[in-house]
């Protein structure tokens, strides 16, 4: 029994292309929104384990994806730190603001994410062993992002003058969140779960230096941990948006996989990063939105770009208005080279 | 009499490295806000060439920049083609947003333009010998995307799908913005510019197929048109935020000098284009506003990074609430190799 991801993880090329897509489990499926209905709210949601089993479950059983991934969310260890959050139905996630000062009093308490690894246990006792189930956490610069600018914001500005600004403080905050996500991943792999992923969903324009201080830095330390709790499942890195910053995060960080955003050309990242380092990505999520002819090109010109170990993945999430049609005609397209997309 | 900044342009490493600030004839100027207001608004102020040229030269008296850059706007382009634009204070620009039908009403009245060339003519009769004047245009997607839009947003999203879904529009859209730019440029060198930059500044987050559609094709198109047109002056181009596509942008637009935004690892990206193009940034203008020893660091930074030919700049513009003393500093470190940050 093998799992295409994890010889893909590996640095073998696989044809067709092992496949699944970030955010597959969301409001874009009517059996999800069914799921989501019953939970009291989204943090609920996530904490309940037989609804979180139930939806990382369906985009395979619905899509046959090669992969399932835990359904939960990067502002969980935000949680288990002490902090305040909430999701605000039309404006996403809602923290209160962090201070200098809140961080040498931030908790500790991971006791709060052990529902995630009771869901991790579950969904791989009912996932078909040939299917992956990917665990994951956020990247500690994007989860501190959230944490002191309270909410997502375009250009990340106050976070990024925080860190200029409180230099220890912001290392030490980085290293607290490192230092959480690193004990969150080991659980999940200790609960079942087959390859990790970090999700650096912020790391556009950041200077070199900070690029290094605020991203490489605090995900070796993730890394280092997880390693030395002699944890071998291979871990995929997400810096979306580093650029050239991401040719330095796979040398530096040395994770299995390196994900890739939409900007990506994989054919040119492929020559900077050398054989066997496995690449996903990297279809653009505007284009699944779109569909018709539009996403027919957008699937083939990633395809052509594909040079060696790679699994097929958006660039980013898919979205609450994608046509499940077209989901399946992704994934037809890839594992027959021909779809009919609405 | 030599302009080290042509030097530099012409594949030679000159040091101290020579320097000029994007958005350097602005608001964090007194003597700018003087001039400023005497205008009736911000158009009127980019079409006077007595108050034009007069702030255009500041920079360079104050601060002894190598260069002066133009002041002008790159939605001076959507105004010559016919559409309504405005400035309004604390919003930026607001456009009325095209439609698919407007395309081809689009007006072709480029004499608007002209006080623009004035200004140019005015700078460069006043200008020391040896500094440069850089004349500029928008990146045709850069101002498609606020024509399409209507103003600044974060994600282009609009732009994005308005050029997934009406391809033949859109191209003909990019095809007269590149056709009057180059026109623009070309007044521009004939007036006395003495290099051309090309602000493409939201290249970020495109997939390769719409970079190379959108920005690539475009930018070639104007290039091509000045070159036919017998202008010699070398060109800059600006596919900030671009990544990796940026790398396709240095080998297909093949530009004289390539300006980077603040997220370059400056070492890496010259190790990609070879030895003699010429690269132009990157300190991160939010370093510039905070200064102090984040400035410093931030300089100092940049300066290990570069290799080759280069031309000392941000990695986007000067803001309002910079402090003069600290771009005094940055050029006195780059000069000299220290400075007293405030």
């Amino acid at each position: 029994m093998t799992q295409k991801i994890l010889e893909v993880l590996s640095g073998q090329v696989i044809k067709p292309y092992p496949v699944w897509m970030m955010r597959q489990a969301g409001r874009h499926l009517p059996e999800y929104m069914k799921i989501r209905e019953t939970a009291k709210d989204f943090i609920d949601f996530c904490f309940s384990p037989d609804k979180a089993s139930e939806v990382t479950l369906q985009p395979v059983n619905r899509y046959d994806m090669d992969a399932a991934i835990l359904f939960a969310d990067i502002l969980l260890v935000p949680i288990a730190l002490g902090r305040q959050v909430s999701f605000i139905k039309g404006k996403g996630p809602v923290l209160d603001p962090l201070t200098v000062n809140d961080i040498s009093r931030l908790d500790n308490d991971l006791t709060v994410l052990e529902p995630v690894y009771e869901t991790v246990k579950q969904v791989r006792k009912r996932l078909d062993p040939e299917k992956t189930l990917i665990g994951f956490c956020g990247g500690p610069w994007t989860v501190a992002t959230y944490m002191i600018e309270g909410q997502g914001t375009p250009k990340k500005e106050i976070a990024k003058r925080f860190a200029y600004e409180n230099v220890e403080a912001m290392d030490s905050l980085l290293e607290r969140i490192a230092d959480a996500s690193a004990h969150y991943l080991i659980s999940q792999a200790q609960a079942g779960a087959d390859v990790l992923k970090i999700f650096e969903s912020w790391a556009e324009n950041l200077s070199p230096a900070l690029f290094e201080r605020l991203v490489i830095k605090p995900t070796q330390r993730i890394i280092s941990k997880v390693r030395e709790a002699g944890i071998t499942q291979p871990i995929i890195g997400f810096p979306r948006g580093g650029g050239l910053n991401a040719v330095r995060y796979a040398y530096a960080v040395k994770t299995e996989g390196l994900a890739l955003g939409t900007d990506v050309p994989l054919s040119d990242m492929r020559a900077l990063v050398g054989d066997s380092l496995a690449l996903q990505g990297n279809l653009d999520p505007l284009a699944l939105r779109i569909g018709g002819d539009t996403l027919r090109k957008a699937v083939q010109n990633v395809l052509d770009e594909i040079r060696g170990p790679h699994i097929f993945n958006l660039g980013h999430g898919v979205t609450p208005d994608v046509k499940i049609d077209n989901v399946y005609a992704v994934i037809k397209h890839i594992r027959t080279g021909e779809a009919d997309y609405v």
